[in-house]
């Protein structure tokens, strides 16, 4: 498949605008972001399997499953979770005052927030925000980045991404994409369900079930491959509009290309969720391979990117391969001792640590201090092969930091 | 029930002797115990579910299954794991060593190994280490300390219990036990496997049915309901011998009395367990009831002492109820918002956070001040009604500190 990344975000595809302000919610930092398309999209999203979910998602669900989409408002600072009739009548609230700023009915609107959980929405800060934002909208570089910003919470660096291929029919097409997540990140892969805030835009045109199928399926090969703390938020949220500015023929179902390019965009943003993880040092990216089928490759693969110790391990630069082989051995997955190989490896290199059971690495040894080294990359790969059959997956996380306990103890979220 | 814990520990009952010594694994801490009963025990036994098991396991295994057991051989520093058809020779090396020294059969030991994985077991120090413990067996207070403190990891205090019941028989009998483990600990409820290493002696007659069917209802209750890092150990054992000493009636089926004794000095050991947990300020305990059935009590409670999130914020003195709240949603256990009420405690009182899902206390406000002030204390008790049936059931961690990253950093396991 051919894709082309480019520089640009949410709003790289034609007919979308963006805007992020500061309105007040937090202390000095931009906390509100508006997404508005020219014409009316086509959408899907995909939730948090939390069974707390927050109220904004209520409301999210509601519009989607009524039809079109013109337009995305998300405040960060506060997540409008745990907080009952009051939250759900804010979370309307907002979807209502950005209708109305942006000249479409409440139904059209998707509402999202997050922050610090069991508090209200200082609403009239939202409602001055809701404006300035409308007025502030754009379709620049500058523009997307604005409202990359305005979602961050503990993020130290916006996501975006942007990615341009070509439809079955011949149509040049573009998606570009925003998120944000850096602690309590754990998705899990379920329809009512999703993971950290991303939105995801198109200009081509695409039916809303067509859009939920390949949103779906790219998901499960990126976010929801994503563990960066094994806690799952009441507020995650993956929402993709598509308003058909290409000119194609509407993609009434998979469409090859786009299902490529999504998949690939998705990766690319949750890669660099991972290296912004709490308190990360380094991006993990685990594969496995030769697991008995594709369901215990993804829980093995996620278990290692999941266990406590193996991310301390990382952060000490220490190649501990027995923290590794255990947290498998604990996911589920079948595994052979006597047949699984382990590879470390990084840009600086690559070392054998396992071949069929047999340690190539003891502890102290020549091949344990050349892996040793190659940790001192900020990005490593750990590649396992179970050699029991043909499932294949990749999960991405981070290392666990002294930064992490910081972020978590002084932070209230 | 009437049960009276008594100082002591492994050697508290009637006929077992112990010893723990230096024989040169560790560099200058004591690093291998042995136990022997002055007649022969019924037992029983659990494992880990970790897929990859230490040789020491499959030879403990085979032994129980073959009857009566004598002694116990346990070394630290070095986990005997990943080690191939030469890590299985050596365990029952340690078997025969330690069965000739005892003066018994090799099948009447078990063997066990805790530390660092992937490396092969120094045998010269073992049998060295071996033939010193033999010689220094006996049944004081002084003899079972120096057994608990030879089994110990990255533990910085033994864990021992001791307590006296009478059976339905009217016999007076004693229980004693000793545990290790601080990292690397999440046990879960299933025949082959159990938690950390832990060992239980009674002089009562009982026969290894009777033992194994009330050794798997008290850890159900103590041990298993214990999360220090979410990590589970491919090495975790937990053993119990009985030697008739006591004189009583011989135990067929569930002794009331001695099923509680046993459930409170489990409770005992996991909670000395969670306290010293790696990098561990403060003991954690969770008690969830008005659940939908027991095991979403259990599944919710286990929930919140395994978020790292939690972790952090209880290490932080902060009564963060959005992670909680969030940790059981996420759980799988049925919750309504509207109904879950949550108290935080400690020592110095009692503070009502949520009652039937409405915020008693918002961040920054006096409710939330004062329960900021509970959590000052060594020991946080969380207590959650989800008022929607009658399951209940207590689970335990610790908080998570700079001091867990720092010991998993900077240690090989």
């Amino acid at each position: 498949m051919t894709f082309t990344f480019i520089d640009g975000g949410i709003t790289a595809p034609k007919g979308f605008l963006a805007s992020g302000v500061h309105c007040g919610i937090k202390n000095r930092k931009k906390d509100l972001a508006l997404v508005y398309s020219e014409s009316e999209c086509d959408a899907a999203a995909f939730y948090t399997t939390n069974k707390i979910k927050a109220a904004p998602l209520v409301v999210t669900k509601e519009h989607i499953e009524k039809g079109k989409i013109s337009g995305i408002v998300v405040n960060s600072g506060l997540a409008n979770a745990l907080t009952g009739e009051r939250g759900l009548m804010d979370a309307r609230e907002m979807a209502s005052l950005a209708g109305f700023a942006l000249r479409c009915s409440p139904e059209k609107i998707i509402v999202s927030s997050t922050g610090l959980i069991g508090k209200y929405l200082p609403m009239d800060k939202i409602r001055l925000g809701i404006q300035m934002a409308s007025k502030s909208l754009g379709a620049t570089r500058k523009h997307a980045r604005d409202a990359a910003l305005a979602i961050m919470t503990t993020d130290t660096v916006p996501k975006e991404a942007a990615v341009v291929t070509t439809l079955s029919d011949g149509t040049r097409i573009t998606i570009g994409g925003m998120a944000k997540g850096s602690g309590m990140i754990s998705p899990e892969l379920k329809r009512w369900q999703a993971t950290t805030l991303s939105f995801i835009t198109t200009d081509a045109s695409i039916s809303s079930v067509a859009l939920e199928s390949m949103l779906e399926s790219s998901l499960d090969k990126s976010i929801n491959m994503l563990n960066i703390d094994g806690d799952r938020s009441t507020n995650d949220m993956c929402a993709i509009l598509a308003n058909g500015k290409a000119g194609n023929r509407k993609v009434l179902d998979v469409d090859p290309g786009f299902q490529s390019a999504l998949t690939a965009l998705l990766q690319s943003l949750t890669k660099q969720l991972a290296r912004d993880g709490e308190g990360a040092k380094k991006l993990i990216e685990v594969r496995v391979i030769g697991a008995k089928d594709e369901r215990d490759a993804k829980i093995a693969a996620k278990a290692v990117v999941s266990s406590n110790l193996v991310k301390c391990a990382i952060f000490g630069e220490d190649p501990n391969f027995g923290r590794i082989i255990t947290a498998i051995g604990a996911s589920g997955a079948d595994i052979v001792e006597d047949k699984v190989s382990l590879t470390l490896a990084s840009e600086s290199g690559s070392v054998d640590l396992i071949s069929n059971g047999k340690l190539l690495a003891l502890v102290d040894d020549k091949n344990y201090r050349l892996a040793r080294q190659l940790l001192h990359n900020s990005k490593i790969d750990i590649l396992v092969n179970l050699n029991l059959g043909n499932g294949e997956a990749t999960a991405w996380g981070c290392d666990m930091s002294y930064d992490y306990v910081r972020i978590n103890a002084e932070y209230t979220t």
